[in-house]
């Protein structure tokens, strides 16, 4: 049987990596991200926050509290 | 009496298998799940994310929040 | 004063028997629950998903999370 | 100063007593309570689901998950 | 510094007096509070339940979910 | 680095003093805070019900539940 | 493997220093964070309220409840 590596310990492998984070008010945030815990608050510094089709606002650092997170895409999006 | 073997232990024998997850707000993952833990966050492989009648966005890696999932289907649709 | 048997415990007595499973979304799956856990998450196979008045979709093997369960009807409906 | 005698102590005393139970998504349940835990789940009896102003669908046997209850009527409706 | 007294340990000063209870769906009941629990649920007597204007239903007792309550009126309405 | 003082014990020093709480389904109560709890559960004096432009209610006492507060405004509002 | 710092540690460093508050209702506000705690809670001095396009109301100090927060800004918007 193979064993669980739990994904909240995955994560640091992505720490200092570009992420892109969707949230459950359809807010979507990208950047560096810096820090994060079990909980998976995460701070993104670089931020910029997505609305529809385009950048609105940049922030060069970011809190992001983890129970809004629907999912976080870890490596860029695939060409279809 | 029957044993209860938990489920959340069941979904290691479906670590690198391909799975879907339908979260709460619709939306649907298909790929391969590669890593698991107690709370069903699930880190996703080739991940498809699908709405309505066709695939949207293709991730090489997705971080799925467990708490946003309604059911994982492990295997196949059968026939009607 | 009579003793309280929890239902989780209970629950275990229809292990592989046929459920239904009423979801908050209005979502109902019916099948034989093979497994289960102490936060109501189940595995049904050869599950059938409901909507409105008739069948939609059948999978060999579903987890349901538990925590979007609203009931769960142990037994066949009665007559009226 | 009075002692707290926990409801959900209370309740053992309806076990296998007829009660009402009305839930978050305006369903109601009416049974005999043959079993309860200290999260509310509670399996009932000869259930009958109530929308509206009649009796919609009799169950011989339904686990209720405690965290859709708003409240439980442990005795009959009194007159106005 | 002053202490803190929890008010989960004040409502115990208000057993066997009348309370009304607010709910998050705009459900009122009143009547006397005979039970509490660390979790707020409630069991009132003689309780009443106010929709809009007047008084709905009458219950000869009631346990009312905790996490469903918004605040107790723990004495009466004071006038303007 | 600073030390972490908690805002709940914070909550203290404001304790027989006035303050406003404003929940999450727009109601806002001010008075004297007279106890309060870990869960930010509050119990008022003298509290008055807001809603809109004026005064709606006065309770000579009133518990709030915690979990259903926005933000608690500990001092007067300052002029513009 | 990198070490994981926790977000909740990273926030005292921001102590006495402005910061912005997102809320889940779309309430922001600004402030000197002067207090924080493990859940979030937050203390805020010279608080300002902000609503569409403008300030709306100024505190001298509110205590916001950390389960309403989706982000927190901890420096200012970077230029486009």
């Amino acid at each position: 049987m193979p064993t669980i590596e739990r994904p909240l310990t995955v994560i640091t492998k992505y720490l200092n990596k570009p992420i892109k984070v969707v949230l459950k008010n359809d807010l979507v945030y990208g950047g560096t991200m810096v820090e994060c815990d079990g909980y998976m608050n995460l701070v993104i510094e670089k931020a910029a926050e997505y609305q529809g089709d385009g950048k609105k606002v940049k922030y060069s650092k970011v809190l992001i509290r983890g129970n809004n997170i629907i999912y976080i895409q870890l490596t860029p999006v695939l060409e279809d």
